[in-house]
């Protein structure tokens, strides 16, 4: 039990004016207590203590037990964790025991300005007083201590909390002094059916909440790739790190309990697009000034360097966003999880038309082209109830962090309900249009001519939103969950939802064109980077004439964006006669040298071919993205929490040439030390590389190492075993003869 | 007609690679074409003209006639001002006549980065060319001069366009070099049934888009005083201004023609809270640094100064930024207003509670009294359909670019649709429970105890949104549409309103109170400013036994935020015993020396009482608005446009002494050059002061003048006349001797 040295004072309220308005509200949204010593030295004892007053000798927040109870165990803090609307247990000592004629109470602070009807200032009595917030009763009373339930309300203010406990003494109150010992976290509570985050189901907690690493989904819809994440959002700091982002960006502490004004900040907060946020986005290939997103193997090493540094982390991509904003919404308690949008339309316009745009010549216009769609894009979605909408959109809500549209002026999207995205109901907030855009684009081909003037002459109605993948409940693949964001293309809900879509404003091209009797299919079978690359275009000829068609053929690296790298790496510009009914195949060849050096990270090649008789128009675009020869990883041993053991990391090159410049990264929880930028391998020779790293690791989980623009995988699990971390600390101390 | 020297280049899209993100997006949000001289440079002439080949040698813009027919005359520019979905004429002059094989297009462009399929790049033919977004037409052809017609779409971006005329030649086209005297404004079109912001009558338009003057209410409910303000959005500069605003928020040029979204933009641009706006807020005493809110007589000075400095204006509160808002929006054709909600809750926490809290010993708690009741406070209506939700919900719109609450993040509030506020339908976008909780929240007087609890004692549920005025349709006098915001109290579509805005997350406190047997009437005859002021407080006994009270009443000089200015003027604590049925009248007098020099600039004054007896709480507070000496304006003999004019000001002081630091400001459509600060009155002696200023208006309109915190009146009208300006520039150099 900890023991503060024994002083009172009696607080009363300074009268002194104060400027009642957002300058005022803007200071209340810091919630380290700057602003609370001088008021503590303002509020010097007025009436001592008469001898047999009975007064405060110690406080217990028994975190043991309440970490128990409120599934905060993992936090890696000596401070109190618990959650909101779920008792939990403050033993306080005093010097005599406790009669019923004593009257005390605990008081909550939260933020630099507390006020009792904003409720960041809330008053716990055990006496029969009326009025309290929070709820407080007696659970046991054994000499000089008493155990004191208190239940925050459902609805609290989430974040860092001061206690003080408090004597009636007189007219007046005496208070136990300041102590950060006494400070305990408030997190949303998905096991409280009243609050706004319940999620209903076990499963569904251990995964969404207490799952602390995680799998995103990359690639392209027919060559799905994956990686590993470690969230970390029980990491020493972390909680920290999320309370500071809030406080960097002036967050009003009244709006902290507030699950739809949480989310939809964070959004924001996570870029750093207009706010100070966490991270800098980096869709170069130029990396130079910080580390390159595919390096990223966690978001807990992210967190940290934005706190101590206060400055945004560079460099980041969609995955690295949502990987953070999912350690943020986890770690404060929102159930969370990051889903991959394959062929996601970026449309500029936030109408439903994504225009690819052909020269007169048959050449891709890429000056005109300015929507663009992403191979993949990936999104958090949090679950929660929407107080601020009818019933039935509360559930998973779309929220992203990375900057594309200035949505309503500000980096941010969300949260909008998954249901309303399917049901084209986008006449609520927050942002659902945008988020509709994504998933249900038109691919519209349009033809300019010398005039300048566009007409299309292809609609694609099925290319956007291909695909959509989350990390399954409870497993280690991935769940399509496209049902959940649109109906069944064609059916009779799908066109209910495109009619009442257009009736909010999207504007679509329904010009609809006769079956061309002209087509091309593309096809490739992607390999492993390094092996040669061989493309086959099929045309067919369904008229009953003979057609001569000038076809136009190039393949050009392209980002994950959809935007073209470079110059095309092989253009094909010749004539092709095909008889009436006929089909025709031509195949093109890359070697390795041809192309490896001009991939991007992302490592995909676009292929797009035109062809143009006298009297139709055609043209197919296709993304191949190549598979990367894998990482291993292995442990030795059997793994276990507080085990020292060893990583070892190989890889074997099996492209024709080294790899320069590569970059090799380690992470697994409770590992973090073993991750720094001092492994740095400057140059992969053909061949077999391996790494050794020794650690220790002190939470279950498991290892992540990524190889710069190499796909990274979790290794085996090891065997969840209960933490005692502070004797491990005390060991630790010991060992190092502390 | 302007003759441009005859140069032609042709053109093509360079085929450069360029970044298909956020940053090019960026760029794309500035309309002025700093990036185009490069472009220009980079198009250098590719094929020299044929000589028999048709080329321009002149454009004429037709702005007498364009303008009349787009009410557009009143623009002071010599820029071509038209509006969507109307046509407007062009004649081009060739060097031969035109033949039907000749091909020539307009093409239209805005931004730095125009594109098709983004609609800033517009190409209208006069062939039969398809694709063409803006209908064009032939409408006369007279030897080498063509007519040409052409109609913007109604959904068409808005802003200053360039203008090109190409010929078509071999594969190439030809095209004027880039002029300015080509350029024009596109606004938005009230009087086009397709436009969004379509107002169906002429009175309407006429006062809500062309009017450049009106008046903006203030005061209380129940002694309501007025102010003119000079819109001025046809003075020079303005229109640029305008769109300077946009430009200097980054906002995307694609969005411009999207009412919703210009108007919610500029909520948020009015006021440089967080980005880089127009005007800086003051609600303290201390206007050093700047202009007194109450100086202003209009906003065309303000926009002026920010366009030339770039820098936000000081000082504004909310009349100002309504007045300036108003200015943007009429100045672009949106329909707009100001409205004076009196009594207007700012609830710092968005439930429906505001909280008057008092101390146990029955004097205000001024400290944790967060929560402030505005006795007015202005925001704007944009009418509007809304294309992005449900029909209902279309027409007027609440618009708020008074920095209170940082809704989503930026300080903006609106569009919300006032049918949704009126319903309680709080569900749609933007900020519907925000404005809902300004004219709906409860009066909560709390009284805390010793403990720190708090208690309600008395919940009012009238108090807010008492009255809601803006200045009627076609007259100087106010039109009260509080019936617009909410059903009559205690109407079953009353109940039903607030149950649903509970529905939607808006708490209210629901605990009701019997009757109270004691209470207290407070009233004052508001006289003028310098007049002894006589408050009499009634207290009423209606129990059946005798009640000793203990009274305590205070008169504190108030800000119209609701925020009291410094200590209390007058404190009485006292014991009234009033027998059964029986009231009393105490009267409380303070004299001019006790209060005139502790005023506000908003001259008003909360008295506060409360009653304690042993049984029950009382409490009743009173703003009052006391009436300051007019200003009195008189012009010279006829007031006529473009007639000098001699305009005096006079004001006679009925206080006791002499105001010192006043300032004497005064404005009038065309007038602006007789605003200056050199007008300045450092001390008002008692009795009459007069000033002389000589003017000759250029445009119809009034005279307003303020004498520092004085309210001001418009004078008589003069008669509306139509302008030649250019003419009249012309004279003037002349009389220059230029």
């Amino acid at each position: 039990v900890h023991q503060p040295e024994h002083k009172t004072w009696s607080f009363n309220l300074s009268d002194n004016l104060i400027w009642r308005n957002i300058w005022r509200k803007q200071e209340d949204s810091i919630s380290n207590d700057l602003l609370l010593p001088e008021r503590a030295e303002s509020l010097k004892t007025k009436c001592p203590p008469a001898s047999d007053a009975l007064s405060v000798v110690g406080v217990d927040m028994r975190k043991e037990v309440n970490a128990a109870h409120h599934y905060t165990g993992e936090y890696m803090t000596d401070v109190l964790v618990v959650r909101r609307g779920q008792q939990f247990i403050i033993d306080v000592s005093f010097n005599r025991p406790a009669t019923p004629q004593d009257d005390f109470q605990l008081e909550f602070l939260i933020g630099a300005d507390p006020a009792a009807n904003k409720e960041s200032l809330v008053v716990v009595n055990f006496g029969n007083h009326s009025g309290a917030v929070w709820a407080g009763q007696i659970v046991e009373a054994r000499e000089t201590v008493v155990s004191l339930g208190v239940t925050a309300s459902s609805r609290a203010i989430v974040g860092l909390y001061r206690m003080y406990v408090a004597v009636a003494m007189g007219n007046g109150m005496q208070r136990t002094e300041k102590d950060p010992n006494t400070n305990f976290y408030l997190l949303f509570n998905p096991w409280n059916p009243d609050d706004d985050v319940f999620y209903p189901d076990d499963a569904g907690r251990s995964e969404y909440v207490l799952n602390s690493t995680g799998l995103i989904y990359m690639g392209t819809s027919d060559q799905v790739t994956e990686r590993g994440w470690v969230y970390g959002q029980f990491e020493e700091g972390i909680l920290d790190a999320c309370i500071y982002i809030m406080d960097a960006c002036r967050m009003p502490i009244h709006n902290r309990g507030d699950v739809v004004k949480m989310v939809r900040t964070a959004s924001a907060l996570i870029n750093s697009q207009d706010d100070n946020g966490v991270l800098i986005g980096n869709w170069s290939d130029d990396f130079s000034m910080g580390t390159p997103p595919t390096t990223w193997t966690g978001s807990a090493s992210i967190l940290q360097k934005y706190h101590t540094s206060g400055a945004p982390v560079s460099f980041a991509q969609c995955w690295v966003y949502a990987g953070v904003l999912n350690t943020f919404l986890r770690c404060l308690g929102i159930p969370s999880r990051i889903i991959t949008n394959f062929n996601s339309a970026h449309d500029n316009t936030g109408n439903l038309k994504t225009e690819l745009i052909f020269k007169p010549d048959g050449t891709p216009d890429r000056h005109n082209t300015q929507d663009s769609i992403w191979n993949f894009h990936c999104w958090n979605e949090a679950f929660m109830k929407r107080v601020d909408l009818p019933q039935k959109y509360s559930g998973w809500q779309v929220v992203d962090a990375t900057p594309q549209e200035t949505n309503d002026g500000y980096f941010r999207c969300g949260p909008a309900p998954v249901i309303a995205i399917r049901d084209g109901e986008l006449c609520h907030p927050f942002d659902c249009g945008f988020v509709f855009a994504e998933v249900n684009s038109d691919l519209i081909h349009m033809k300019s001519d010398k005039y300048g003037n566009m007409t299309p002459f292809k609609v694609d109605t099925t290319y956007v939103g291909k695909l959509i993948y989350t990390k399954s409940l409870s497993g280690w693949g991935p769940e399509d969950i496209t049902g959940t964001y649109k109906h069944p293309e064609g059916s009779l809900a799908d066109q209910q939802t495109m009619a009442l879509a257009e009736q909010y404003g999207c504007s679509r091209d329904n010009s609809d064109f006769p079956a061309s009797k002209l087509s091309i299919q593309i096809s490739a079978q992607a390999g492993y980077v390094g092996d040669p690359l061989r493309v086959s275009v099929t045309f067919y000829n369904q008229s009953e004439t003979m057609k001569s068609v000038k076809v136009h053929m190039e393949i050009s690296p392209t980002y994950y964006t959809g935007v073209v790298a470079s110059d095309p790496l092989k253009v094909e510009d010749f004539r092709l006669d095909l008889d009436a009914f006929q089909s025709s195949i031509k195949v093109f060849e890359l070697s390795p040298q041809e192309y490896v050096s001009q991939l991007d990270s992302n490592s995909s090649l676009e292929v797009t071919v035109t062809g143009q008789t006298d009297d139709v128009e055609v043209s197919e675009v296709k993304t191949i993205t190549l598979k990367l020869p894998p990482l291993n990883i292995t442990l030795s041993g059997q793994p276990q929490v507080n085990r020292d053991m060893y990583v070892m990391v190989s890889f074997t090159n099996t492209m024709g040439f080294p790899l320069t410049g590569a970059k090799l990264a380690m992470e697994g929880a409770g590992l973090l030390e073993t991750q720094d930028d001092s492994s740095y391998e400057p140059n992969i020779p053909q061949g077999r590389v391996q790494t050794d790293e020794a650690g220790t690791p002190d939470a279950p989980g498991g290892v992540l190492a990524s190889c710069d623009c190499l796909p990274v995988r979790t290794a085996l699990q090891w065997r969840r075993r209960k933490r005692r971390r502070r004797r491990k600390r005390r060991r630790r101390r010991k060992r190092r003869g502390v």
